[in-house]
């Protein structure tokens, strides 16, 4: 049988995130790839004795269905601790990926204009792309994006909203400096535009000062998503949405419709970990681990790269944005890196319209020091071996 | 500022099932509304074992990020114990509810005609209308559909699929006969239609023989959803997609953009409990169990109502589809029962186009006998008000 796809469904192709997960699952590579939190790090111990303590202390109705809002001691405790707000105010998600889902079915007609940063998440473009939205980009810089480029596209395209990662962003771990913050929140308001802020690496901060979110400056016309995955642990599925009631009302009918409702057994075991105080002990034990990679990430490549690459240090968050020398085209280079047994991202997916590119995403929070140092090295050779065989065809 | 939602979210309302879930949420008002399974048979004493076990074995990679198709131990299970096929044709999804919206994202454009049963599931009936379906309903009788009108619809609307419960449906109870089976999947294979195959209620099969499903009958043009929401706990929220590897795939890379995957904690845990025939055996108990509160309702209608009601006894799942006489119309008779304290769900939300109904879907799966008794009797002083109201009208 020939099956009849809808339109959003056409374009399909597998994604390269599994492609490169396929490629980087064997134990030789080491993967600076994946935007994978460590492993190691994850609190295995406090989360059992959570597990152990909500399962004696609840009954039976613990398994039963829920509401689709998600249970109130976690809607409680986000409010209070990461949203400045109260819990009618907040949606929780199965992740961060799906309030970006409930945010394109509530706003996404197909032809709809949505603007992102250049170079953006990859899995926010697909899912876009999917929803038959037209991708405006705007240029990123290392303090922020191109204003005069948003505001000639606010007027000129009247965009349905602006998808941003101002804080650590992925894939190039640069922050909005607080002027551009400004006067996009102007902007966005004098042309009534969404935003929608993704902040999954908000509490990542290794060094400087925090700077305020879009929640803050410019609160009725933001949607906020926010994730547990990266500070505490991925498999949790918990994200969750901050936005205007009127809107969480809706996003409560959308995510009805999508799935009924999230677990709830892990949000009362985070909901726990934050009231105890521990997940902030967390954090602060992951920002010094996740610093001290960062800083063994930068002295590896610096040393073994010299001025063959250049890229800037980020305040937090989980990747360098590396621009190799030479008109290296990085979805190339990939061949010759993970023949050494490394990998990274190459930065053309990243973009809306893929040209070839000499950056790279590259991780640094899921290796440890040693395999960063060695995958580094490896990186280095995979370099030399295409710089090579680049000499020889010309 | 004023929202300028997409159009799918544009007639979003407050949806019936929160309402009532909310009118019913006090103590006091005895539920046959939901379709909710008897929490106080959830095997937790088990399910704790379970996950002390897999907590004791694991490591921390436990929870991290893995695959969206779900964990593979899981996929394995349900293939041989449920579907009769191979792993790679089962998706694991968050409940069966986020396996229909995926096949919606697959297959639905706007203006695209699904056709459901006359009655159907009411969140499918949301989801379908959300993605700009036409829903072309065909008239269910306690045997199946009427399948000259189906084939009348296959042939002049060429619809995107067809949507059925076809084992003790919701909101009937009713189960299809063999024979309405076998005439429609030649049906869909003569007119090249896509079956969507919900089987939530499979397993809870009190009394009669097991009758073939689509995903035998015609395995190449069904999809099957399948969950442990109703046979173990809905917390869990875990479902499945079974189809053709060909969809899975596309499913699969729809289930990334919608969620990235779900939580693999409960699925090993499943997947442990299937394997060591703990579920099987928690089934036979169910059964057991639920089979006894039917038989409680049934008599208790009898005895409390005689002749002014009609039903049929299901030979399954959780419903009675019960007919009350004298002309009622269940969605004010609804009024008058909630003042006596308890709950059943009128007709008229069940079908597509909204018309005033003397039908009302009973639950029988999650109040106690006891309960079940008291709440009949009630309902009888609801029904008895509401016909005394009537005749005063009159």
């Amino acid at each position: 049988m020939r099956y009849l796809y809808a339109k959003r469904a056409q374009d399909n192709k597998r994604s390269f995130t599994r492609e490169i997960l396929d490629l980087t699952s064997k134990p030789s590579v080491i993967s600076f790839a994946g935007g994978l939190p460590d492993s190691s790090l994850f609190p295995k111990a406090q989360i059992a004795q959570e597990i152990k303590n909500l399962l004696q202390k609840s009954d039976n109705s613990l398994f039963q269905y829920s509401g689709a809002n998600g249970v109130l001691e976690l809607r409680e405790q986000i409010a209070k601790t990461y949203c400045d707000t109260k819990e009618d105010e907040i949606l929780l998600t199965s992740g961060s990926q799906q309030g970006l889902d409930i945010v394109c079915k509530t706003f996404i007609d197909s032809g709809d204009i949505v603007v992102v940063e250049s170079p953006s998440y990859l899995v926010a473009l697909n899912l876009f792309r999917m929803y038959g939205a037209d991708i405006a980009e705007v240029k990123l810089y290392e303090d922020g994006v191109d204003t005069q480029e948003l505001e000639r596209i606010f007027r000129e395209k009247r965009p349905k909203f602006f998808y941003t990662i101002p804080s650590f962003q992925n894939p190039t771990g640069w922050s909005w400096s607080s002027s551009v913050r400004q006067k996009v929140a102007k902007l966005a308001k004098r042309y009534g535009v969404l935003i929608i802020e993704d902040s999954p690496y908000n509490a990542l901060r290794y060094e400087g000062e925090e700077r305020s979110g879009f929640d803050e400056l410019l609160s009725e016309q933001t949607i906020s998503l926010g994730t547990f995955s990266k500070t505490l642990a991925p498999d949790f599925r918990i994200g969750w949405l901050r936005a205007k009631k009127e809107l969480t009302d809706i996003f409560q009918s959308m995510k009805e419709n999508s799935d009924l409702q999230s677990s709830k057994f892990f949000q009362l075991v985070v909901a726990s970990l934050i009231k105890s105080g521990k997940l902030a002990l967390h954090v602060e034990l992951l920002k010094k681990e996740y610093k001290l990679k960062r800083d063994t990430m930068a002295e590896a490549l610096k040393s073994s790269f010299g001025d063959k690459i250049e890229f800037q240090i980020p305040q937090g968050g989980m990747f360098f944005w590396v621009k190799f020398y030479d008109g290296a085209d990085t979805m190339k280079l990939f061949d010759f890196i993970i023949k050494e047994g490394v990998a990274f991202v190459p930065a053309e997916v990243f973009f809306s319209k893929q040209n070839p590119s000499s950056y790279a995403r590259v991780n640094f929070t899921n290796a440890t020091p040693r395999e960063i140092k060695e995958g580094v090295k490896r990186l280095k050779k995979g370099y030399n071996n295409y710089c090579f065989a680049n000499l020889k065809i010309k």
